[in-house]
């Protein structure tokens, strides 16, 4: 067990708006846009993750379509590493690598360039939001396939409350998660 | 015509890999997931970009999806601003504002939240590509609704061999180009 507790100073709950019944009844989502848009809140969570990673020797962080985009390319740019993009099937113009995940119902699947990492990288997969953990579990698959062997996440929220053999797997990996509900 | 001229010490074109006949026969994508897994191409674009606009009071960096995501978020970073997606329909929980454009074939359209910008804003809208300009006009008419007036763009590649409406019009506002095909 290797999850990384942060203490925040800033209260990033607050920022984080709750659309209730969305996208279905019963389903509080949370919306980071309203985190994004804050200046503060956009310096403080790419200044505390690249804080916790900065000793890694990442080479690459890895973000996942779409949300995963934004801190993805801002925590880049502050490790200094590349940026690689995991993205829905079909939206890569190169060689992919493959890997299907299950969804409530049937399967959905992501891709990267087969020539996006190689063994020697160190990467840091990011999103917004871990949920039931199906993408991010396919996004280390994604890794894995391409030789890394030191893979770190980090993730702005994780919704604790669902408990799924994918977040077992992902305890393996050093994790750092800012906001929990 | 306010187009700012940027010489560029790193030739980025080397960076973006060429794709023959995709997505259709002709065309020769321009693919800048190769730049973006470039750690030194990567805080290049970022540096150029945020030093160019660093006078200019940006609030807010609205990125165009998904590719604009990435720098769009690194950029908001640099030049201490928050962040605002502009995404294809239906993806925003909030409310929205929407703006339709021209496709090849047929129409689709784009949204940002209708509460993430507002009057005193000024606004670097960033993409990483800039074709026949369709989405760029349709994102300026989005922050416009919003009642924003001072209005900036960066683009990493114009593909300036497409002459468009739209790209006469984008000639109105102070614009970054790094790459030109």
């Amino acid at each position: 067990m290797f999850h990384v507790e942060q203490i925040s100073k800033m209260d990033l709950k607050k920022e984080i708006r709750e659309i209730p019944d969305y996208p279905k009844k019963g389903i509080s989502f949370k919306d980071v846009t309203t985190l994004f848009k804050n200046k503060n809140a956009m310096r403080y969570v790419t200044d505390v993750i690249s804080d916790n990673f900065k000793t890694k020797g990442i080479t690459k962080v890895v973000g996942l379509e779409a949300r995963g985009f934004v801190f993805g390319g801002a925590i880049a740019n502050r490790l200094d590493a590349g940026f690689v993009p995991v993205r829905k099937k079909g939206k890569l113009p190169g060689d992919v690598v493959n890997e299907s995940y299950e969804l409530e119902y049937g399967v959905d699947s992501v891709e990267m360039h087969a020539d996006a990492l190689d063994g020697s990288d160190v990467v840091l997969i990011h999103d917004d939001l871990l949920a039931t953990g199906g993408t991010a579990v396919a996004a280390l698959n994604l890794v894995k396939k391409c030789g890394v062997k030191n893979v770190y996440f980090s993730f702005i929220c994780d919704l604790e409350f669902i408990e799924t053999p994918n977040k077992i797997l992902l305890k393996e990996y050093e994790t750092q998660v800012l906001v929990k509900y």
